[in-house]
């Protein structure tokens, strides 16, 4: 057997970013940018206001006297001389001349003349030129996913174009004489495929493209047939098929087209079984059939797989922190992945609690769970109070 | 001034969900149920196995005949006598009279003859009819945001097709003579528009689809003719044009096509302006000018508006816990969001580091940050080591 960490070190070595594309900005998000987005012009483009009120000289005594008005986009274009004000707003270009910023609420205006409740101070209230970005500024770097904040720094920075990887495709395969699509007959003893739906949902939510492949048919011939489909494919994951027993398909219906597999057991719970190689140019990995096994493998191979094939820099899974309501006994040599419930305690820490049944057949209670608990191999048992850490499962959609 | 939290309640209590629409099952990630999702049969369909290996009756003294060979999706149709055994795997059904399963690894086999080397114990192995779910048994709520577990157990429950909440279209629209579209020829004195297609992303990432209007000069007659582009749009988001001062355009313009506002000072910072209120049937949330107030204040507003319009149960944003690794000065009468970098610190804890510069106008400083830190209102100094809430923005493409 083979730790969770080699495993995913192994799979990483193998993929390759996508190819690149061109994307308008407003198509951006949730992309990983493929090339440096740099600042193409100063921000803010000149000393500006940070507040309504008036631009004038620090050191004047005042009364002063207004010569013009200038809101954003309308600069004033004169000089503030002795005593003299422009009325502006936040973001207007301070005039030249001018220096300080007297903010509204401490002037008194009658007709063109203001006085002041409180002296200006140079500098004060101003933003000044380039003091967010200046051109030539690298913003955002390769391997980025743009989220909502880094579209607008690219629109500050004028990019109306960004350069992106490629979505990764990648193709599902389901397999299983038993096995039906939702909706469709069931025979006798048979039962409604889920894995295929589920793993493509998971790949959607991963930011790439699901390809849902026809199920194949618990024979060597129907699983071969799927090397004529993987053409445009960037990997094919397959679910079922994969366990050690006279039904090892996937390794030798692909094997019959030239499939090179490596087939490991992985010191895991759920999900001991899994496939990885390659058919031609395109890596296959070949999960776990019981639902709960393949959706979590899913996340824990299929997931970072995507990210490093999307180019992105960082395809860990975040890892949170929790403190466990009820003691774990000690763990064998398989790092084990505890469905469990969160809740927020008392003073804002996160409770975890693993649910009672940890059976790998067992959707609905993945399906409800908040996190995945790790126990590492031969981990010490567990009191209530421990810390325990958790991949966070209601965020992302996974 | 009043509370994030009261103009939160405020708004939510103006949203309507929106109408529903259904979609294929493959469609289904990331919308919101409007219907339950109720089992349409048994999980699984009858006894099975949770291994490879052979039925037979846990009594029997052996050695045992083998008479037969189920895979999944093959049912013996026999019944399994004194001394016989049945073939099977992972999730075939349990023959009749049968009442064990022999796990393969514990299994010798001649020909048709197996013995044992570890006796088998009845009901071990073996999945119950209907252990994961029962027809009738309700999975999946209405409200419920679909993940790709929630997507895999209406699959596993033969539901081809989902009813769901229609995704609310959301208008953005941005103000300001000084703004233009980037790649645009940009005027003296102007700058590059950010505001509209940062929001148009965090709407996406919210699971709503923008709608970007075409930007409003700073003049009343612009912002009237928005009221033209309202059809079929659940809400209007506008930016900018809603300080105080004599550019307080929004309200003025949308007044003479018989908008009703509120115009609120939010006891906050980034982003204390903040105008609610309806264009006939059309709610409109107007957000500050700045790049950072605009972003914040639509994480904080327009999100949990959007969870609502969506019809999901849950609109409140995820808050998690973390260490302050300098300390902070007390605060006065405004909630304040810093701006912050998370690190992982050696215990697993989450370190917070807010960045020095807090201005409301650098959206680099936003773009790069991890977190916004809360620090309520008159919240007493804070010194390093002290614990502290965050909106993670690394998680969900904010």
């Amino acid at each position: 057997m083979i730790s969770v960490a080699e495993a995913t070190r192994r799979i990483l070595d193998a993929m390759r970013p996508t190819a690149t594309e061109t994307v308008g900005l407003s198509s951006g998000w949730g992309r990983v940018l493929a090339g440096p987005v740099g600042a193409r012009l100063d921000q803010p483009p000149a000393d500006v206001s940070a507040m309504d009120g008036y631009a004038l000289r620090a050191g004047d005594a005042g009364p002063w006297t207004v010569i013009g008005h200038a809101p954003a986009g309308h600069p004033f274009e004169g000089v503030v001389g002795p005593n003299e004000a422009v009325r502006l707003f936040t973001g207007s270009i301070i005039p030249r001349g001018a220096d300080a910023i007297a903010i509204q609420e401490d002037v008194d205006r009658q007709g063109d003349r203001i006085t002041l409740r409180e002296a200006p101070q140079s500098g004060r209230h101003i933003r000044p030129h380039g003091g967010d970005f200046a051109r030539g500024d690298l913003l955002l770097s390769p391997g980025t996913r743009l989220t909502a904040r880094a579209i607008g720094l690219a629109a500050a920075a004028n990019h109306p174009w960004l350069t992106v990887f490629r979505r990764p495709r990648i193709a599902i395969l389901a397999t299983g004489d038993e096995i039906a699509l939702p909706g469709d007959p069931v025979r006798p003893g048979g039962i409604v495929s889920s894995n295929a739906h589920a793993l493509a949902a998971l790949v959607t939510a991963a930011g790439a493209e699901p390809v849902v492949l026809p199920i194949a048919a618990d024979d060597l011939a129907s699983v071969a047939a799927t090397a004529d489909q993987v053409g445009g494919v960037d990997l094919l994951a397959t679910t079922g098929g994969a366990s050690v027993g006279e039904h090892d398909l996937v390794q030798q219906g692909l094997a019959e087209r030239g499939f090179v597999a490596d087939f490991w057991k992985i010191a895991m719970r759920p999900g001991k079984p899994l496939i990885f190689g390659h058919l031609g140019n395109v890596p296959v990995l070949g999960l776990p059939g019981n639902p709960v096994s393949a959706l979590v493998c899913g996340i824990l191979f299929l997931v970072p797989a995507i990210k490093r094939m999307a180019g992105e820099r960082d395809t860990r899974l975040p890892v949170s922190r929790g403190t466990l309501t009820v003691p774990l006994g000690a763990n064998d040599q398989r790092a084990d992945y505890l469905r469990a419930a969160l809740a927020v305690g008392a003073s804002g820490e996160l409770l975890v609690t693993p649910a009672p049944r940890q059976d790998s057949s067992h959707l609905q209670v993945l399906a409800r769970s908040d996190a995945l608990a790790l126990r590492p191999p031969h981990a010490a048992p567990a009191a209530a109070g421990d810390e325990i850490d958790l991949i966070r499962l209601d965020q992302g959609l996974f």
